[in-house]
């Protein structure tokens, strides 16, 4: 199989967790979308009833094409489930998210989410995190700072750009820095010194977020739960 | 003295810690906008040589007026000197500020800044923190939910509005919750509290931020320093 067919076999595994009456937080990026478009095949061909809470622009705009009742985060006292893609997760269920910008939404749906489940292909499943560049949101204002402030840190900040080599703007009007680290011994460390800097929104390291992962792999699909 | 000849003596003082060469930060706010008018009237009439950086839209425009000529906090190295306005100051010198609703612009300008003086009317100086409402500002995107976390501590917020009813949106496109707090027994750890929590961008408590307060009060000028 390739990696679309694996991406799609999750998407419709994961699924299959939605029941009726759910809120249901819906992931950004190419695996969450197979996800999305079989629970708007459930909405339009089994009549499942559900509310979903996006997590970007983008899913909201795919959610609607698909008839999918939706909410803003705001709406809702809380998410039942929220199901999402994930760019790296270790051994111990921490994760880098933010490959698709959308961090920070995907964050604020995941805190007020009652469970998670991460959906991924094999290849995002490491030992430690840290090869997959860790996307840092950031104000604009001082945002040079910022990167130059990483640089020190021997942290290799690149800028987020779009395809047409402009500085991206995510959906909440920030930048995004992204920090070659190689490596992360310490995730939770790491997200506290983030987080405490004057001008970074979020960061894509995902701590204690989640507690099943389903992965597609070459020998079928597997639930992995958190120990 | 009536508060506007007070603020208007606080700020032609602390001017006067502007000299030539300097990047100097230039706070927001009525109190502030006497500095920069001030520092503005010495690069016009006795030639001072300085770079100003902004904290917010509004000061950008006044410092413009003045022919103050000015950089983004992206385009120094650091600031020399920040002079700023504070809404409440306590005696161990910790503060609060964003009842302008540009803390995060002069958060950001400070904490480049090798040095800064808080200008206020005596009004401001308190034994402990609190009766000023404490400014948070957040993401919109999940903004209620922060709304209601803040209810359920007992923070009795309220939403920052225009003078038109509208939710007021600050410079950097966020919304602001302000914290009736009464006292803050803990600055330090209400900081790191409000810093942790997803949607937080930043919050008005500046820690450690200044040495120099020079306080406005009806028997004159006083500059105080940090023990």
């Amino acid at each position: 199989m390739n990696q679309n067919e694996l991406k799609k076999l999750v998407g419709i595994e994961a699924a299959k967790y939605v029941t009726d009456g759910m809120i249901v937080g819906l992931g950004t990026g190419s695996t969450a979308a197979f996800m999305v478009k079989e629970v708007g095949r459930r909405v339009q061909e089994e009549g499942l009833q559900i509310t979903g809470v996006t997590t970007s622009n983008e899913t909201s705009a795919l959610a609607e094409s698909l008839g999918i009742p939706l909410k803003s985060i705001d709406e809702v006292d809380y998410v039942d489930l929220t199901i999402d893609g994930a760019d790296e997760i270790s051994a111990d269920f921490q994760g880098i998210k933010g490959g698709g910008a959308a961090l920070l939404f995907e964050k604020i749906v995941a805190t007020y989410s009652k469970a998670c489940i991460w959906i991924v292909d094999e290849s995002k499943l490491v030992d430690k995190l840290g090869a997959f560049p860790l996307p840092v949101e950031v104000v604009p204002y001082g945002s040079e700072q910022l990167f130059r402030l990483f640089e020190k840190k021997g942290y290799q900040p690149t800028r987020r750009l779009t395809a047409e080599g402009e500085i991206l703007l995510t959906d909440g009007g920030h930048h995004i820095i992204d920090l070659h680290l190689d490596v992360i011994e310490n995730p939770v460390k790491l997200a506290e010194e983030l987080t405490a800097l004057v001008g970074v929104v979020e960061h894509g390291l995902f701590i204690h977020m989640v507690s099943k992962v389903i992965v597609a792999a070459s020998d079928g699909v597997k639930t992995l739960e958190a120990r």
